[in-house]
């Protein structure tokens, strides 16, 4: 199997585990308890903290574990609207549905409004846009929330950060960065980024599934989605996950440790991966921007009639996506692809890397791409 | 070390380890992905949810697994006050801080009201109150939540659940058992109790922490709290912990293959443990009332004036627990016992038992008792 699906999970790291087995196997004991066993688990999570924390260049009483990336997204979309006030959210049409979904309830249900803001023609948040819809808003009375993530899951388009926190800042508004795709794929400074709010998953970047974090920067006082024992000096509620906890720090640990030379080995993969691609296949274009994540390659097949081009990959043993794999379940489409206009002309398959990749792998899969798109089939 | 918090949470299973490990280590697809190595993810999660369907008397389609007991909860609290239009909610002053901070929360943000159900002198429901509360509320125009632990986990007080599940019936009230405490440790037949949601987590019974189940009557149509892919049936969004989920049915499993004989050797662990104790400190009592969970046991020892009881046993190598693990940040005290009257003239200590403990261990438990309680500290 050659797995370049990287983007929607990834391979636990061997070292991660070896880091989990000892809170599954001996340190059982549940982190509230009153007693030396318990406290070992409370002292485990609280080095945890500490570790991702400073990772990501920010205080540990601001960095909460959560069960994932969505979990982790929903609870800031809950706070902005509960205590913190806002009124109007802005995020954009090819967000997470972890974002739009939640977006959706809540203007439904509760006495909120949302805007999507415009994209470029190559897929990137149009600034302008922004800037005049939180102008807006804000002139007629709303409080806002921008929601926006750092990296898009199916293009790779990376958004200009600390230009967005910037634009919040001058219109009092809250600014989450969904950073799903890019906490433990770059070295983030939360704190100068400047965000109020970000969200990450430890199974994209070989930590376990179930594991994630939500940043909630120093000055903010919100409510919790999630509500019942004093966990997470109250945040969030339950039972610490806490070979998770454990798990997700040496992950992000490993990840930044290796980024240097990993970012350059990923990023060289899909590069090769490009070339070798425009090299057999005619007609063959990319969706990434300029910009873009260096994981991901979003590659624009020639056609609309090539089939599943994800099934025809999976039979040969290659495993690619079409959409991102949390929008499977709903229409097989991607509605990104679908905003970006890119769905009337070509097939899109993402094929996206990680260290454990190989120049071979990636061979193997441009020789399948032309056995697909170019030699007839028999 | 003597491990008597099992209540609190449980060693995980070598066995529950065994099944989780593959999907740690090779198969990490991602179930939502299109190809078969993403679809055996998926599968393992459909395998695990129709044996813990199986096992509980209910259809898969009725069993959503979350990240532990306290979102399961919060989910079904929340459901019920959504689309499903409830406005009044009746629980007890003795229910875990999930349910009771969950619920105080949406009376104060949300247009809903809630009321405290009676408790007898020995702790448990008063089913007439209960009664009546419901009469009252739903001839007001209320449409009625009903929210009461299966087991209370500080003095193992049962709830007669079908009893419960017709007051609420013939009130058309919506029923939420938290089975947190019973669910694992009894065969239950979920359907045939009648109530409308259940919750479980996994980590109570020698599973996995950070995984849980919701268990949601098949009439009903709830709305998720955490919104974005798929997943789930669209009751839960995130990407699927599939190695928590296949420990936590594996956990399950074997907690009800080995109930008859475990349940009578830990039941006959509770007895001893009582009885020994007895016979060796003056003036002790129990906060048990008869029908009670066969794990625990709630000690009532003389005194006000013992110090700090738990930090003590744990001095002598025994992890024991005051009030419940998940309400120790709070104030140190316990709000079961105040409610019930015990705080005056006693010091409670609460003892849990598992297939695990062994006579031995009690007997170093009673003798550390008797130590801290009847001799003379030096």
């Amino acid at each position: 199997m050659i797995y370049l699906d990287n983007a929607a999970t990834t391979a636990l790291d061997p070292e991660v585990l070896d880091a989990m087995l000892p809170y599954m196997r001996e340190y059982y004991g549940n982190p509230s308890a009153g007693y030396a066993f318990g406290r070992q688990s409370k002292s485990a999570i609280e080095t945890a903290r500490r570790s991702v924390a400073q990772l990501l260049g920010v205080k540990p009483t601001t960095i909460y574990f959560t069960s994932g990336g969505t979990e982790s997204n929903n609870t800031a979309i809950a706070a902005a609207i509960g205590t913190l006030g806002c009124t109007h959210i802005i995020t954009s049409p090819i967000e997470h549905h972890a974002v739009l979904n939640t977006v959706e309830h809540y203007s439904k249900t509760r006495n909120i409004s949302y805007s999507l803001v415009k994209l470029t023609e190559t897929g990137e948040v149009d600034y302008a846009d922004l800037e005049k819809q939180l102008a807006d808003w804000t002139a007629a009375g709303h409080k806002c929330f921008v929601s926006l993530m750092h990296a898009n899951n199916e293009t790779g388009s990376l958004l200009n950060i600390n230009h967005v926190a910037e634009i919040c800042r001058k219109r009092q508004a809250l600014f989450h960065a969904d950073c799903v795709q890019t906490i433990g794929h770059y070295p983030l400074n939360l704190q100068e980024m400047g965000v109020h709010f970000a969200s990450a998953a430890g199974h994209k970047f070989h930590g376990p599934k179930g594991t994630g974090l939500l940043y909630i920067a120093a000055e903010i006082k919100a409510d919790p989605l999630i509500f019942g024992g004093g966990q997470e000096r109250q945040m969030r509620a339950g039972t610490e996950n806490v070979y998770g906890i454990v798990g997700f720090a040496r992950a992000l640990e490993l990840a930044l440790a290796g980024f240097e030379k990993e970012s350059i080995y990923i990023a060289e993969l899909n590069a090769y991966m490009r070339e070798s691609l425009l090299a057999v296949i005619p007609g063959i274009s990319f969706n990434n921007p300029q910009h873009s994540l260096y994981t991901v390659l979003s590659v624009c097949f020639p056609g609309t009639d090539n089939g599943n081009l994800v099934a025809a990959f999976d039979r040969l043993g290659i495993c690619v996506s079409g959409g991102s794999a949390c929008s499977t379940d709903d229409d097989g489409g991607s509605y990104v692809m679908q905003a970006l206009g890119k769905t009337g002309t070509c097939t899109t398959i993402r094929f996206s890397f990680s260290r454990y990749n190989t120049k071979a792998e990636l061979d193997e899969a441009v020789l399948a791409a032309h056995s697909l798109l170019v030699t007839q089939p028999q």
